[in-house]
């Protein structure tokens, strides 16, 4: 048995990774962060799902004092675009994915996993650079020049939200248990780009999103 | 003026890469870490020189609680070789720089620096794999996929330890207030890696060590 490390946020994305590599025989072990994100409360859905599915998980606490993103910095507000990802957003938190790909990869190399998972997305998604394709691809090379055999994967880069969303639909992910939304109130908001990504998806898939109470 | 972000431990490598970065004239912002490591009295001697030269500083608490170390493992011996450099010694802490460099890009990113200067050389080194010319490469191809211009440099890369001393005897470089041991006791061991090669260096070089009571 193979053992992964998997980037887990309790989003739909990195959920339908995280069933994605559980399908695929991979033994899991879920990295949640805690970079006191307004919408941290999404740590509740990443682990309420690791319990129910019994994998693994340890919680990084990450501070990055200096960044002045509107997901975590509260004298900003999460925005609410008509047009998504045409530009790059004040929700993008500079190094995130890199810093999560760094811990995995310390994590990985640690307990000799072959594989890291990520959900990152480049279709339907906020414009964030971290998530393009060509980033992917850089961390691989940076992988190997450290001599090791480690695979960053990135099952979801090509898929739209809607693909997503049936992949995960066919793996049985209990999407009414993930959390998207940016602002981290009681109920999705429907207005910030992760709501409005979220919707299109499940609209274009002919699904209902089971997270959202009718 | 432009900005550098400074990796900056407090031993005699990134010290010298201060010093350095200062007489190029970048207004520099400092980068200590707290990762549990035997050795945090280095973060002492780390904010002493900070305060001396009057430049800022941030201190990022990490941790790994997956590595089993002998930097940050009690249940670890500091080893005391007599060949360095040989194969990958148990000091090596998987993902360390990866992580110092990209919790340095992410505050490069935000303050707009246009460089992240890291201490690590290749030549009078532990064997680190995270230390490499080919690394750093890899890591600034890293840097450009996100879009950035943001430039890894590694002055010390190529130069033996008795280059680097002779290079921040010049600078003026307080060696006396570095350290290096990897014990982290009272005064420095003399038999880790870490002062081994220090204790080459000033011998090539030389020089005395200051830091050493006679």
């Amino acid at each position: 048995m193979k053992n992964a490390v998997v980037l887990f946020s309790g989003g739909l994305d990195s959920t339908t990774v995280l069933y994605y590599a559980l399908s695929k025989k991979y033994k899991c072990y879920c990295l949640l962060f805690n970079y006191r994100q307004k919408h941290r409360k999404e740590l509740q859905s990443a682990i309420k799902i690791a319990d129910l599915l019994k994998v693994e998980f340890e919680v990084i606490n990450l501070n990055l004092p200096w960044s002045k993103d509107a997901l975590t910095d509260k004298n900003k507000k999460i925005p609410e675009h008509k047009k998504i990802a045409s530009f790059i957003p004040t929700t993008y938190v500079p190094g995130r994915n890199t810093l999560f790909l760094s811990f995995g990869l310390s994590y990985a190399e640690c307990m000799s996993a072959d594989v890291i998972f990520i959900g990152a997305n480049a279709l339907d998604f906020s414009g964030y650079p971290d998530c393009r394709p060509q980033f992917i691809d850089a961390y691989n090379n940076l992988v190997k020049s450290l001599g090791l055999k480690i695979k960053v994967m990135a099952p979801l880069i090509h898929k739209t939200k809607a693909q997503i969303i049936k992949l995960g639909t066919k793996l049985k992910v209990p999407y009414q248990l993930t959390w998207s939304c940016y602002k981290g109130l009681k109920e999705p908001c429907g207005k910030c780009d992760s709501c409005k990504l979220r919707l299109k998806g499940f609209k274009e898939a002919k699904l209902d999103d089971p997270a959202i109470k009718k």
